[in-house]
């Protein structure tokens, strides 16, 4: 895991900053800051009410900038890395109304993207030691995703595929649609990008059997028992398989989690990190 | 509570389902659909695998509607009723290659607002058979704010403002800026519009016997123990602010509510509902 | 009234000024700007040829920046201010092709806004010393709502609702509809968020008495004569309706607004103020 | 004039409806919308409280047919025909809560397009048998300039230029920049596209004098005094610039341009067709 | 190669359609326009003034159907067949109108697809019967690349990444910023998502062989004469990167293409595909 | 022609640029970035593999400082102006990672846009001497036509209209339509605006004569033979057509334009500048 993950560039981040700092303003904007001079200054710093990991620094700073751009920004414990409670995590000084009218939506990006990561760290966590990677899914809030995503890699996880169009992912309806696991792979190989990956779930030992000789990139095992992990590893490692990775999919918890990668599998992905990972708890404290 | 409350037109809704199936979609568009016939057709239903209330119907039908206009959209158990586990929620007809594409947008905006509406109903039942209403924040998901909102009506809540142009609402940061309660009102009833709504936050007994005689529509009661609610509701009761709601926040959980709602306020709000709601878990199976 | 009203952050700002120059510059730009020298600069003043009540300024700031980041400018009788006929109001100093591109774009919105405020102003000046506030409405011009209704602050005015969304008005169709004053009333009630404001059209005095227990935040008084205006102000404040307030609306012109206010009304509503003010004639001169 | 003029395509208009909609819809949309029964239908008439020239059918068909496409819309008096007082102009048959959310929308379109409309028809009847035509002026409200120039042309009216890409039009700053008008002509024609019409303003006969010679499809006579005029028209004819338009330019009222159009002139632009006509008062009654 | 590509959804077609359409409309619509009766239809054929590979009909349909919903749009000639020259490719029944405003759109849209479309069917063409195929790049038109990399599928081509998210593409500076292959390759696998694929570029046998041991998906072989194709071939099949995919890139024309494939790489990459292939010369004609 | 001619503003070159970039960067970003340290910077030149004229740097600048808003940018060789190969255009010095993320947006507008520029010098080359400009059409890519008519004016050509809203351009459907050259023609004249030009396409020395009289502002030749092309001319200039412009069009190349122009035409349209440049081969060579 990299404790500083590439942070994704402005250019990405400010459309979303700007829909959620217009959605916050309205028509007529923060009607409340007219009680605080103009001239105000505000120093203050963002700090979690528990411990956890942080993500979304950068969103913060491009709300607060886009009522202020004089507004200083100055980052003590970066994306990436885990904040004690009640620790400064980045002081901001600026205009006092830009930042009371920037602050929810500063929070709620932050307190979002932190909940990501904590929970991935978490995971990620439970599984130290053991070659398992944690990877997540598709379940992601409309319009976060490249977001949610990074908070992802901020706790440590490893991003599954983006979307539709960046991977071919066959499912059970379409290996159903197209005659079984073998049928649906030779399609894919024909149809396929010159780069495209391919990946496919299989629900059984027997769909994996028939999967195996067509070389996916991954091959997703789907709610399978822990025995049956263990032997899906044992089949794919013995023959032709050895380089296809391995995914297990399906019911994992924090409690689960360890006891499926010492399966041996070579990822594990976790839909609750984006679609249910509660909010950090992160205020914004005046100094 | 309405249990089918008003929905929002579809020329609200549409901005954000395009957004989140272009995201799904990227560039190139689903590259797995070619495994499956073009001409094929698909029956399927929406169903919770564990009971919760239902919300965001109407984005499920649109996110599908959007690749197939054709599609039938048929619904069982409408937005803001509760539905068992395992029971249809609405039946969709569509080209399979359309509903395979538009699936995980569906259900992740569905997901997410049933969730928002189950743990809303969770509260609302907590609470049953007292005066008090349990209302929302603005510690919503960047770009869902409307659609989370009325999620939340779809549990038997009831919406606060909807960002900062719609009420005055200040806060210690505007009481310290302004110089106290009071002074605080005064200007706020001076540069309010024709409509606006006020409401002042106070921490103390003392505040509030500061801001009563100023009228405002809403006293927020921050963090205050059960005995100062108790306290709160019988000054603010007694005197001239009888016509003056009264808002209890902070540290409100599933365990806290009902003795909260005890102490006679009008409204509890709780940032839960939309910024730690867990995704109630929807699926949609082929018939 | 504040003289200096508090101003539209430029996020609002610049969509509109944004659309209005691209609107101006078509696909190929300015295509007499080649006939100036590129490194000529040019010196200009803003003054009208009128007296009247200024606003906008920071939308012609913002339309000479969009093409010339450089540009300098200086206002000297700022937003709500009243400005003598050929008096400067703002200085600016850009490069000469990008301020004489900008010239109309910044003249449209300045023009049209400071005619709003004067207009307002005129209103508001003729109720002076009486009680009355005058309020604007939703006739507004597609696209500038937000800005007009600054302007109309700008001029002493102050602000009706902002749109469909931040209050019930409830109208003779909605009163139609539900089957009565009374009727509509308490299912304004019922469904409305914790600090929606109501208001209620009533188009005679039964109706009033009709609306008052139900303590509506304003009870509109629709085309009333003067007689009936005074007897619904006697009725209002004798009983338990002392703290409603009371909109005048209809027939409201410069010469009938103060015998208006003078029936104790709380406010009067004037549509015209944003849908048929003349523009005030504004001129960009060379120095 | 074409009493009944080509309409923009839909295509144009719908982003213009679409933004207004969605500036009254606000976030959460029409909260009063509830007093109403879902099922209702509601049949109504636009008409007009005083007579005049209508203008923006279409957009009052697409602000209602977007909030419900079943609506049915009969047009009785087409854009560009005259409206006598209290008239039904257009019919319109739709559910009840669509037709109330898209009323105000609706209307302030088609007031502001057919007050246009209107003071234009005012000014083509005044000058009605001579050959001048009107024509407007880039002084239109921002975002509206296509809808404002078709309903001059409702109103009989004859376009100027649609912006600033569109004609070379030489302005007394050009003029000055340029090192004269025959400096700037010569330097228009050099820099023009192949069909880029060159306009230039002057002020004096002098200039005219020295405009002739470089044949620009347009001369704006700018603040001439009527016998100015009369010897600008005889001088242009009488040489070499017979083919060349004359446009009378400043002062222009309805008391003064007959006056104007009796000097032969080919044009008279007037800025306050757009700038600073009142909307036709225009409203939807229930049947 | 499959004859009849999977199309791309209209979502993703629509923005591009109407972006093109607003561009060619302007402002004011098409001006030409009233010279055709407004009820006249008009019946008309797409078809090719010289032989070519056909790409592009939905846009046409679409651009057609953004002015007239109701117009009629028949495929005689799929996307991704030949179309002989002077051969009907579809047949359209339209408002003269609509179909004349928008004939221009449509056909510049078919006419570069179409024209990417023959010429990758060209050089598929001359590498018939050997495996190699031929892949795009990301030269593409800014705005269009999801319609060219459909167009070059319909022409028999195979697509590269789509963008900079899609796939690690190791180019000769990252090589040097990395501090050499071997160096690149491991911090790629290490960085790299859970189905991100990696290609690396390499400039020399030396760079291959350094390569070779970390198995990116793709080797790219930039700039290699014949000779030292054939050698990296053998190389790579020899050893351990039997499943490796070798890309050839560089120098690539219509000439040299089949003698490339002959060295038995997998993949030719050409840039010309998208960024110089001439439009194919399709008309629209009335019947 | 200008050598250097007047650069479009940035306001209209940004959508494209921020389109262009968003497209390539996906929904993650560039994720080879990661290998290329974030604190080093990058000095790269832009050169032309071939002699080329040079247009679209202010793209290449736009895209890089939407990256890295700190980058240098220094102009050696202007748009309009003629690159030799391998000779440094322009010269940046910016965070690497900044620079080979934008390196792919910037060279695709750079490269097509000196395309156009390119093959418009070589018509222009072609006819030099002789009075005939050359001029393009509408047959532009869809979303760069404002970029792709200004790299014509970087090549020396000039630009004929930019959409169907700037100049009534009648073609044989409208006059098919209308009832002949002469019914068309005055239907133009009636309609069209103040400063509308009236082109009209002809196809014999009938029409031509036929047409005339009307004085359009230009008369298109259409696919007329040399020797109807000169009689064209003669009959034009003999009698009341002195002042009109002609324009042959059809079957033009860079064999056959000379003759043509030869004819005593005033312009030539060809449609291969815009649909058919192949692009100029630049690179972004480090230093």
């Amino acid at each position: 895991m990299s404790v500083f993950p590439e942070p994704l560039p402005d250019l990405l981040l400010e459309p979303v900053v700007r829909l959620a700092l217009l959605e916050d303003l309205g028509r007529a904007g923060d009607v409340t800051a007219a009680l605080v001079d103009a001239e105000t200054r505000l120093r203050a710093a963002f700090a979690s009410r528990r411990a956890g990991r942080v993500a979304g620094l950068a969103c913060a700073r491009l709300a607060i900038q886009a009522l202020d751009p004089t507004a200083a920004f100055e980052i003590l414990i970066p994306d990436g890395a885990d904040a004690p409670a009640h620790t400064p995590i980045a002081r901001v000084d600026a205009r006092a109304r830009a930042l009371l009218t920037a602050e929810r939506t500063a929070l709620n990006l932050m307190c979002r993207l932190s909940g990501v990561a904590t929970l991935t760290a978490a995971y990620v966590g439970a599984v130290e030691g053991l070659p398992a990677v944690i990877v997540d899914t598709r379940k992601t809030t409309p319009g976060l995703r490249a977001l949610e995503k990074y908070a992802v890699r901020c706790g440590g996880g490893v991003n599954h595929r983006y979307g539709l169009d960046d991977a071919i992912l066959i499912k059970d309806n379409h290996v159903a649609a197209a005659g079984g696991v073998a049928a649906a792979l030779r399609r894919a190989k024909a149809v396929k990008g010159h780069l495209t990956p391919v990946e496919v779930e299989v629900d059984s030992l027997d769909q994996l059997a028939e999967a195996i000789p067509f070389h996916p990139d991954v091959i997703m095992l789907d709610n399978f028992t822990l025995d049956d992990l263990r032997r899906a590893v044992a089949l794919t490692r013995a023959g032709a398989g050895a380089s296809i990775r391995l995914e297990a999919s399906g019911g994992v918890s924090l409690q689960t989690v360890r006891a499926i990668a010492e399966t041996g599998v070579d990822a594990i992905s976790v839909g609750a990190l984006t679609h249910s990972a509660p909010a950090l708890d992160i205020g914004l404290d005046a100094e």
